[in-house]
């Protein structure tokens, strides 16, 4: 399938572009060993993170109004802290512990690799998270996007193909014009299925060492890569 | 007034951050000379844009649901065409020259500028352009954006106070920490209604030699600024 047509890369961004896990679980641990609290930092982190899906599903089901990451996130937060016997923390506290989303790390490979797609393509992202979390992400992190798309910008979380089509939408380009770049195959498929183009990027560690799923790209992928350094070089960018 | 608490710099982009006139009458001869048609180019340019304002205050009083610029752009070309007595055109040579607005030239002194400014704020797009217009021109031209909003992400075209609101709203900001940054007083003043902070960047070129209005800042302006650089400097800089 030639990809000659493509012109935008979309960018799913938590997991795929930085490093969730380590990131949360630095912060989290930053704030509250001072305090006096010994947790097993990673499981805080995985706890945080699987409120993820089913908060937003409140969202995608109709059951909720469309509802900004940052605030999912703190109620998220609220809960988690409470099942690890966290209390006391001030407002000021819980927003910034709320805000280590907006501070995640990159993976090694991404600010130079999106560096060199950026020089052939138009670099969206099209993320769950809101765009005060991408804008204030990129700018700590220095990731060269063109274009801040996603949830918020679209109304719709992913994978819902409203979220999908949007995107291509605002951009001005036809679904396979845009090539979905994702470590997750499940985000993946649904961008296929609204037409896009996929770009599977590895990351094993994302979840942890005991990861057993998206070791790898899914069959039917258009292009599975190792790093974005490796997509550049799949892509043919210089 | 302090402006310590600004976070964000909204730019008008239109006139404040390009050159359309001269780029449009510039694309206009490119396109149109070869075929015989010796027009007045400045004067075609002006009378395109003379359309602007009315065509979205179609969408602003509501007798027509939100439509984004590069459709008002192309109606508004073909009626400006019919006036010039230029006909015989090919759907690729319209939608050429209505993708003329997604090349705009910058000011000499935009690039330079907005680098600086970038160092120390959020540099957001706050345009009545279209999502595509603003990405593409900013890859044409080299624009540094953080992030692109506007009317067709607000779904209100400025002067209307959506088009402020909804702005912070998705920078996660207080309208007292964004500054809308402009060569025309009235939309600083709508902005500074909506609670922005305000800065004039004098455009005294932007409609031609006969240019009456918008030659200074009007009264009540956070900062009057002669060019980007010079807003830099204001603003601390380096």
């Amino acid at each position: 399938m030639s990809l000659d047509g493509v012109k935008a890369l979309t960018f799913d961004v938590f997991g795929t572009v930085v490093d969730w896990r380590s990131s949360i679980a630095r912060e989290a641990e930053v704030l509250l060993a001072p305090k006096g609290h010994d947790l097993d930092w990673p499981a805080f982190a995985d706890a945080w993170r699987a409120r993820y899906q089913p908060a937003m599903e409140q969202v995608r089901s109709g059951a909720r109004p469309f509802t900004k990451l940052d605030v999912l996130h703190r109620e998220n937060l609220e809960g988690v802290l409470k099942t690890f016997d966290v209390a006391g923390l001030s407002e000021a506290e819980l927003d910034h512990l709320n805000r280590a989303w907006h501070r995640l790390t990159p993976w090694p490979d991404a600010v130079e690799g999106l560096t060199r797609l950026k020089a052939k393509y138009v670099l969206a992202t099209q993320s769950n998270g809101n765009v005060a979390l991408m804008v204030n992400m990129a700018k700590n992190a220095g990731l060269p996007w063109d274009v801040i798309l996603g949830a918020e910008v679209c109304q719709a979380y992913k994978p819902m193909p409203e979220a999908y089509r949007r995107a291509a939408d605002l951009l001005g380009l036809r679904p396979e014009e845009c090539m979905m770049t994702a470590a997750h195959n499940d985000d993946l498929k649904a961008a296929a299925a609204s037409g896009f183009r996929t770009a599977f990027v590895a990351r094993p560690g994302e979840k942890g060492p005991n990861q057993t799923i998206d070791l790898e790209a899914a069959p039917g992928m258009d292009i599975a890569a190792t790093s974005f350094i490796d997509l550049a070089d799949k892509l043919g960018c210089p």
